[in-house]
């Protein structure tokens, strides 16, 4: 085709270095953090390496295999799972950047960055290629995880090996039958009298969960130890080597794990997605037995605004790229003067053009001040004092279903926008855009549904000690339209609006304590509250860019104005549906569709 | 993989045949059509056995290789395009029913089927495999232009062979550099000094535009003969076959049209889409100079609620599968009952999937409305007295574009809703949800993107003839409210409500002809009217299913009251933003994106 080959991926339309460290550096006020002990080694300088190394090894090292991966999806053959080779000379690169322990202590090998620094060098790895960040994301997850919780010894042997990057990590919680509702978890785990356990069960959907990328892969096992009572609170966790580890943390034969077979996904391809067998395998017990999915909510939190991330990492990506086409692709003429003569003019002149850019922008802008304000949270709770780490610990659990879900809803509508920015380009596999699509709608999907963050929100959150979260959650909304220049004073009117209704439904809707009635419509809850939180993100965006000069500048206030005049106003619909306490979906009889 | 072969696709999950009979005859009265003299051969009778042997052909025929013409997608080798077998043998199906000529005259060969009818029989090919439908309906498609306005000779050389299924058709507008701007289409066209031309120039997104399916390829090309002017005025149409046709009908050698490539899709995949190369290939004149737009707005306005009936016939098998899904898959507890002893119920029990299933059922149903409503317009504009006809030409024009729009978009939010109902299941190729997904993305591209729809909807069908073309819709609107039993008039109310705030805001926009801000929002507009029309299908058929008893008659009522509470309520914010004028997107400084 002529139009076949376009033009290369380069650090300029995977992600904006300068709109990272506006948010960085102008709104959020991390050069601060280096006054604490933790982060005393560092200061802006520091911070600004490991984003650039980030930007260059996400360019050479994941950006150029990003096709590749998707259209050589990873094979299953003699028991295993084959990876295009690129994946493996990413990973060295990734590692030897030191950012796999970018959030560790020095004592553990690692950075010791803040963690909203950590989060901004890793949204470059997501937005050039989602399927290879994939792993790291989940090796540094398991590990922090087994850092947190795990008995010295295990950390030693598995940990140390992850942050060196020679073993992976993965989750492994859901089971054919049991996706969303962990409480059916049937893997069992027997005591070998050992101290140690023997595993056996079926485990799905396992990202990374098996490959030949690594000396071993370190799986995250939810299982019921014997005799232990149904649902959630018989669940414990276990490390499950794919090969047993001796004491020297060298690999030796096979445990008992094997791969059954792969998924064939949509997008996302170059992850590899797994049906495992765990039978008899030997598994060690991390902490104590039925405490095993609130250890496994730390990892799920983080990976919850992980994918919140990737989500805004592949919406971000998608628009740079249409921003770019869109000034380069010629085409028709402005309505206002249809002079067939009259040179035809690139497509960003046409209105409907810019709307979708727009609203993109607004929607990955948005997405990404939100994704570092909920990093920022993580370092506050860290190392903060201790009411503003209780603080921040509230907020960000308050935050977390919104983080998820948010971005992978509307990051993904910004990769819709780029393939009908494209038009029938974007359609095609010649174009990077339509991948983009693919692999973000795996967002809402993963890492828990958007149904299941809306009753996360509205049916714990929202409820949880009376209230607070949901009140410290306002409280800080509010604090932004205080603090507004006066013309922004609109957008804080608006802003406070928004609150108040969202604190008069919710009232509304607990007001008879019955659940199925309250949590009905929870989805449209978590899109009302969701695009709240993103207004206020844009609110604090143009407060910080007030008084600035400059089109950057003038970009951050206008897409301001965009969410608040287009966007927010969509609250009003789920609002009034939340109000109307419309029970037609909990009433209806299945016969009837 | 365990659960890698899901249940094979049958007349069950493709389409309803329920919900067809309701439509034609219990909401359309389509069995009227047969006192008029064109269809006085037919009765329901004949009607019935076609929609039956429809299904069966979809079920067995194209149903069947769906998932592999989307896996083995067309190769482009030896110059030419190869498309596995399982296609040829669906159309030799086709053409064996008699639908190819279903609508056309008794002494062409075709059937004279009411246009209505015949469009609820092809939504069966449709669903059952978009890919494959493309190819008769680009041929009936091109046959019924050429019928209406090519040289009989021409008609007897190449409509005879199409009818026959011998040949089939293209339509070639876009070039590489003319998509949706058709006023910079360069294809030069020279008169031979025989009456013929010589085509020579390159045309993009060819659907059908290459294969070895047929004796040869009917293309109808748009073209600008020596000394034509600039812009669409100067464009005029070709018949240019891929091989030399004698008199006898007979395909000869080529004709100077080459395959250069074929275009790699996200979807419809199945479907060759081609780029071409025509040079000094032999054309005949269809019409006068001059007109060719004008003719191939015939063709692109069927094609236009095609590509609708399309999205909503994607949509329909997305939602049957899904539902069949949520009534087997068993997974977790009813909130208000959380037990971990009970056991799990089907996820149809859950409100959010039932909230998604609902919502989709609202999109694809009213979809289907529509377009049979819209269909039922042709025949009223061939078959009824000459004030009927009048009224049906103009009430059509005004909502192709929404036709055209509304599905494209709301029926692949179904699709969407498919995937998220299957879970991680439905992100898998292993479950055919994705890929109606993927093939769904095409629809509100070609044929005219969704901004082109919004700026013909708004531009030219709201002002044509003095706003006759709104006044009508608004007048039809109105009926049906009045029309509505006492029971519904809570919807009727919001109806007209609706509408007179669509007079409204439109007046507004037009006041003081400044078309640059009049259409600055015209996606919203297109928006609004969407949902605005598709409300009134839906207060249709609660009234057509009103005093009816049953499951089927309970989901019209409660789907039109989910349209109603859930979904009209869109159309304020929309208006609200019409209203504001908004010159934000026109204003904007390019260099703040």
């Amino acid at each position: 085709m002529p139009e076949r080959e376009t033009a290369v991926t380069t650090v300029s339309n995977i992600l904006s270095q300068r709109d990272l460290e506006f948010l960085l550096y102008e709104w959020l006020d991390v050069e601060s953090l280096t006054a604490r002990p933790r982060f005393a080694e560092h200061s802006r300088e520091t911070f600004d390496a490991f984003l650039q190394v980030s930007a260059q090894i996400a360019e050479r090292e994941f950006a150029t295999h990003n096709k590749r991966g998707d259209t050589e999806e990873p094979r299953f053959a003699d028991g295993k799972a084959h990876v295009i080779p690129e994946v493996k000379a990413a990973l060295t690169a990734f590692n030897e950047s030191g950012l796999l322990a970018g959030g560790l202590d020095a004592e553990d090998g690692g950075l010791q960055l803040p963690h909203v620094v950590h989060r901004a060098c890793f949204a470059w790895f997501q937005a050039a290629n989602i399927a290879t960040s994939a792993y790291p994301m989940l090796t540094m997850g398991n590990a922090n995880l087994l850092r947190t919780y795990a008995a010295p010894e295990h950390v030693a042997r598995f940990v140390a090996p992850m942050v060196e990057g020679r073993f992976t990590g993965t989750m492994c919680l859901s089971e054919p039958q049991a996706g969303s509702s962990l409480s059916d978890v049937t893997t069992r785990a027997v005591p070998a009298g050992d101290g140690t356990y023997r595993i056996t069960g079926s485990k799905m959907w396992i990202s990374g969960g098996d490959h030949e990328l690594s000396e071993t892969i370190v799986h995250l096992v939810l299982a019921r130890a014997a005799g232990a009572p149904p649902g959630v609170k018989g669940l414990s966790l276990f490390i499950v080597p794919k090969h047993v580890v001796g004491p020297d943390g060298v690999p030796g034969r096979r445990n008992g794990v094997d791969l059954v077979g792969l998924n064939h996904k949509m997008g996302f391809r170059g992850t590899t997605n797994a049906a495992l067998s765990f039978t008899d395998s030997e598994g060690f017990l991390v902490g104590e037995e039925g405490r095993g999915l609130a250890y496994m909510f730390q990892m799920m939190n983080a990976a919850r605004i992980g994918v919140g991330a990737g989500a805004v990492a592949l919406g971000y990506t998608g628009y740079l790229h249409a921003l770019a086409y869109a000034r380069e692709r010629v085409q028709g003429r402005p309505v206002a003067g249809k002079d067939p003569a009259a040179p035809p003019v690139p497509i960003i002149r046409h209105p409907d053009v810019r709307r979708m850019l727009l609203a993109s922008k607004t929607y990955v802008e948005g997405g990404l001040a939100l994704i570092l304000y909920a990093a920022r949270l993580v370092d506050e709770q860290h190392t903060g004092d201790t009411a503003e780490a209780a603080e921040a610990a509230l907020l960000l659990d308050m935050l977390t279903p919104i983080v998820k879900a948010w971005p992978s809803r509307w990051c993904l509508k910004a990769n819709d926008h780029a393939i009908q920015v494209h038009g029938g380009y974007g359609y095609t596999r010649e174009y990077p855009v339509e991948q983009f699509y693919r692999d973000n709608r795996l967002n809402p999907i993963h890492e828990g549904t958007d149904g299941i963050q809306g009753l996360d929100l509205l049916g714990r959150k929202v409820t949880m000690r009376d209230g607070a979260g949901l009140s410290l959650l306002v409280g800080k909304i509010r604090e932004a339209a205080v603090r507004a220049p006066a013309e922004l004073g609109w957008m804080a009117e608006r802003l406070e609006a928004g609150c108040a209704r969202l604190v008069e439904v919710t009232g509304k809707l607990w007001s008879d304590a019955d659940p199925t009635t309250a949590l009905a419509n929870s989805t449209a809850y978590l899109n009302a509250a969701g695009h709240l939180v993103v207004a206020w993100m844009w609110l604090e965006q143009a407060t910080a860019a007030a008084g600035r000069e400059g089109a950057f500048y003038d970009g951050k206030r206008l897409a301001a104005r965009y969410f608040f005049a287009h966007e927010l106003p969509r609250t009003t619909t789920w609002f009034d549906l939340l109000e109307s306490r419309d029970t037609l979906l909990a009433d209806l009889d299945d016969a009837c569709l």
